[in-house]
């Protein structure tokens, strides 16, 4: 089937708009994993799926040590989903279905964006997130809050970039105490241009 | 008018019940403040207001530096609330409607529940809520978070207590993007006694 003629001007958009979703769960202080990287505290209740939050991106992007963390604990990098690994370490280039790289967030970007596709994934960890808000790239934050304390850990928002407005477009309860909150980033020129 | 029996047996239980609420505004980051103890983030929505949570209250608990602070932005410590302050610095006692301290927050919520009354809220700082987690004695949390990430500040949850579980209670959305949530302390001894 040929995409009518409103696809093609949509898809044509998608490539300038495919926005930047820091997507993670958290303990209620704020923590993505414990300090050995471990993330046992995270749950997903059984009435909460991450399946539509998928549907809507098909490229991910994530550090160098939650990369390590991620294969550590048996995750695997493969699928439909395009990968890039933030390293300094890695010589860049793509191997695994993974592509490494030492460049910028924003050049990184801008070389993604040049194609058309969904959303991009940023998945941690709280560094990358911090490179990410220091350059203005995350145009919104999805985040599933359980209810635990957990007193130490890595954080999702260490200290360090400069204070950014979002707005509450969803706030949701799931059972056993899970929350989800997504955020869209709020930028005065571009509301002023809309 | 005399009370009922039901109200004198509920005065009498009261004593034993009275709840520490940590109850504070944070940005989405985390903060409770800015370095230099400034909340101008925070706001309070039209279709918000605190009297029902200043209802369930009739004592407030704070760290010295964020009783400096409420003195330094113009607020008061009077009215029908009893404040403890716990400071190493000033001598302890009562003084202008506020009763200063050097003792442990255990030593001091055991005094204040020698006498029935209603529940005492826990107003920060960072670091006396980490005192009060250490000592478990954080009953029920009620944040009010809004959709701002500040980039640095002074944490609500500064690291090194243990794990804590709660439950989740309420789930709020106001307007302009503020959500309040309050979560009660899960005690496992507790939840076998009852």
């Amino acid at each position: 089937m040929r995409p009518s003629k409103k696809e093609k001007s949509s898809k044509k958009e998608n490539a300038a708009t495919r926005k930047v979703i820091a997507g993670l769960g958290i303990s209620l202080d704020g923590y993505i994993a414990r300090l050995d990287g471990s993330v046992d505290f995270l749950f997903m209740p059984k009435d909460y799926s991450m399946g539509p939050f998928f549907k809507t991106i098909d490229t991910a992007i994530l550090g160098r040590k939650t990369y390590d963390d991620g294969l550590k604990m048996g995750g695997s990098f493969t699928g439909s989903i395009k990968y890039y690994v933030f390293s300094k370490t890695h010589p860049p280039g793509e191997r695994n279905h993974v592509t490494f790289t030492n460049e910028s967030p924003s050049a990184v970007i801008v070389e993604i964006r040049k194609k058309p596709g969904k959303n991009i994934w940023l998945m941690g960890g709280g560094i990358l997130i911090r490179d990410f808000l220091k350059e203005d790239l995350v145009d919104e934050l999805y985040l599933g809050v359980v209810p635990t304390l957990i007193g130490e850990g890595i954080p999702l928002f260490p200290s360090g970039f400069p204070q950014r407005e979002f707005d509450l477009v969803e706030n949701k309860t799931y059972s056993r105490g899970l929350i989800t909150l997504k955020y869209e980033r709020v930028r005065k020129k571009n509301k002023k241009a809309h």
